[in-house]
């Protein structure tokens, strides 16, 4: 590393601190979402509060802005460039909002995500809506502020906190493109699947035996143990620091897939953080790229890696082992269990193709309401309206499995659904690069032997941090920038080949 | 309550602030003892120190020095000047002491206690001193800097930070007088002991059933488990905050007393910070008293309540639920059990006759090492002069079971441990003021019915929270300041009459 210059120094260190107080703030939220009993909410809440405004007033403090300055003609590596244009990336959106308003906010989301865990399971769109409509007026002026500070449309200036420099023009052409040609497919698959019949596994299924299985194939993916947990929540996520990164599912005991699955996608979001930059630890630099690159973690390790047929096979008899021996746990069927396409209304259950018609319709909602075109009690029209038009599913009255099944609208995170399918798309290209570069890639995989893949997403991307700009990490790791043919190629390949 | 005027309003709004971070301090910690991976523990020490650093120049504020002098002139409510007198005394310890030093102290000790984890386990005295001698600089500069502000000896300024306005000449009197006559019961006790078989009970226990029986008899003394938690930590403790306050044990699966007896011991913790009065929330005057007065809670429930007849004939069909029958689960064998005087090396399961000792031997050696009398090295020898001198015991060799097995000197907390027998000594005096307030007492304990044991502490003691200075609050709650001989009362009663 070169040498620090004086203003850069100063504003590493300051990224230094606060890197360590959000180490608390991230153990705080994990904490509410997975062990905090109900009646530590309001004191959470307030505690959260506070220290959002606390970082928001170390953020923004002016001279910061001044050393950000100074900092640009001091002689920097190209390194600690990337990381000064990431400090200042920082500082301008901190800069856009009052600390008041990040604390209003702060309080908002944490009752409406409280009273929403109650809410999801009661159907209850009534009180949910009463809390929501509040942190929408918020999220509003947020985006607002941000959108001015930023010269951009306001939704943009929301993508843009999860994505940096995406805009809701890319996207609608992304998606307008997509949904052109996945439709047909969906509908071609189904017709072809209809003549293979799946096994359906048989529960119930221990829910020891589910977490033992979680556990011993986080391992297998190479989670590691000694930095980080698995735990349960109601709305499974990857939270705390790269040190000890915090992983989230949840049982069933009539299913086991579901645990599962969603545990094998944190793992991709988790390995990212534990693979970190460790040089870089604490810097802006150092940090995980975007929410759609990690999204392209969490789905190459879901979608690409545990649907691969020869991690099916390695997978089958650890089924065996945690609930007994059943039909469905043959290889052949549960290779088909794990591409079945059936258009359903929860999202994070939903198969890879019918996934993006879950993303495409929040997408839309909640532009609308960032946009002012949509309120929050036109919600559950417009989901009705466009879950019967995207997958054909009737939702009418079902709140709790239809806009009360995430967690994202009662935190307030709008702008983040985009990077799902942005995501997949990024996953599937990492592999075809992947495959172009190593041609006996699938024998590996067909031998159950991932460490090529672990170790391309280690060298191309987890170790590089925030060092680039998204389209140049993309254009370095893969040769080319985004290019969502290679996730047609791939579904393609999956449902059609073979 | 009266309104705030404008320089007494100003502290008021600065200590809820503290109170919020302090939030994030408690859960951060609990955090590490509970659940924290072991590589997670870097990170937690630095961003522990820099809220300790923040929450130190928030507290040593100069400003608050002046608010403090104005708000003395101010018209306030007593209880607003209890409130003030208490927030004076935390400005004034916190401004004898140098962020650099808090901060130094705080890595110091993360790194120690971290050790001292694997190091217990392993019985590596000679790997734990490395860590603990630069502590116990860092503790002694504390001591001395603290005792040059209150003009006092630097190992009583340490005993202050959690038993204000107590000094190592009372204990020193206190434990003399105890000493007079504590061995002689204890032999005369053991003598007849001796002609009384205790039946054993046999393991395994299972370990789900010990937590099950552990969460039902926390909700039958009182236990909220809306506003708290239970979990396994190598030491057991009670952290968290007033509304969510967390309580830990450990399991063994060859004993299930130490799990249970823990677990009621940290239950009078839990039962005072969850019924500090509300009104007082984040104020110094709504937190708990002293750590005195704290023991003299957990002791209250630990030997007061769960070794009386009544209790342990409501215990014995709980034992029967969840290990199955057999003989040692006989109420009269599990009195016997209960009260089973037996001296042992390891002071949380000691029972309460031979507790005073393990108290005693630490305070002993703490003030050495405070005072320059001896040094970290030293430990290990005088831990064994003295176990064999009070108790008997031949340690030599044994550090797991000897020095190390306590966490308080790992985490530097010099000057705590004498609060554990001044609070076997005020629980003793409860009761017995409560025995003098209500005669017919002993017949409802008799049939099992604890509340008016926790209907007396509420109003005495709980719902006090810090508005009286220790001596005052024990008069108020009591009738008379400390008095020893209710404790010797109690101990000669239920070890010598019936």
């Amino acid at each position: 590393m070169h040498p620090q210059t004086p203003a850069y120094a100063a504003l590493a260190a300051d990224c230094a601190r606060l890197h360590r107080l959000e180490h608390l703030q991230a153990l705080a939220q994990w904490d509410r979402a997975a062990l905090m009993p109900p009646r530590g909410n309001e004191a959470r809440a307030a505690a959260l509060a506070e220290l959002a405004a606390l970082l928001q007033g170390l953020q923004a403090d002016p001279a910061r802005g001044e050393r950000i300055a100074r900092a640009g003609h001091e002689p920097l590596s190209p390194a600690q460039r990337a990381n000064l244009r990431e400090i200042d990336r920082d500082w301008r959106q901190a800069r856009a909002l009052p600390a008041a308003l990040v604390e209003r906010r702060e309080q908002a989301s944490a009752r409406c995500e409280h009273a929403w865990r109650t809410q999801r399971a009661a159907n209850d769109w009534a009180g949910f809506v009463v809390n929501f409509r509040p942190l929408l007026a918020i999220v509003r002026e947020e985006a607002q502020r941000l959108a001015d500070a930023g010269g951009c449309a306001p939704y943009d200036a929301l993508i843009d906190r999860y994505e940096p420099g995406m805009t809701s023009a890319v996207v609608d052409r992304l998606f307008a493109d997509l949904w052109q040609w996945l439709p047909g497919l969906i509908a071609q698959v189904r017709a072809r699947q209809a003549a293979q019949p799946v096994a359906v596994p048989h529960g119930p299924f221990d829910v020891a035996a589910q977490r033992r299985l979680c556990e011993r194939v986080l391992r297998d993916l190479g989670f590691d143990f000694d930095a980080g947990r698995l735990d349960v929540s109601a709305h499974p996520f990857c939270g705390g620091v790269p040190e000890d990164v915090r992983i989230t599912t949840r049982f069933r005991d009539d299913d086991f897939l579901g645990s599962l699955m969603g545990t094998i996608h944190e793992c991709g979001h988790a390995r990212y953080e534990q693979n970190l930059p460790a040089a870089w630890r604490g810097q802006p630099a150092g940090r995980a790229r975007s929410m759609a690159i990690h999204e392209s973690q969490s789905l190459a390790f879901e979608m690409q890696l545990a649907a691969h047929p020869g991690w099916v096979r390695r997978l089958a008899p650890l089924l065996v082992e945690a609930f007994g021996a059943q039909p469905a746990f043959a290889p052949e069927h549960l290779q088909r269990l794990l591409t079945r396409v059936q258009p359903g209304r929860i999202r994070v259950d939903a198969d890879e193709l019918t996934y993006p018609a879950h993303v495409i319709l929040r997408y839309e909602i909640e532009r609308a309401l960032i946009d002012g075109v949509a309120e929050a009690d036109d919600v559950p029209a417009l989901w009705d309206a466009r879950m019967q038009a995207l997958l054909g599913i009737d939702t009418r009255g079902d709140y709790r499995d239809g806009p009360l099944q995430d967690v994202h609208w009662a935190e307030g995170a709008f702008g983040y659904f985009p990077c799902y399918t942005l995501g997949a798309m990024y996953a599937a290209q990492w592999l075809a690069a992947l495959r172009r570069e190593q041609p006996g890639l699938d024998a590996r995989l067909d031998a159950g032997d991932l460490q090529p893949v672990f170790d391309w997403l280690h060298a191309r991307l987890w170790s590089q941090g925030s060092l680039w700009p998204t389209d140049e990490l993309v254009q370095r790791a893969s040769g080319e920038p985004l290019n969502p043919a290679h996730y047609r190629a791939h579904l393609e390949a999956r449902y059609l080949g073979g």
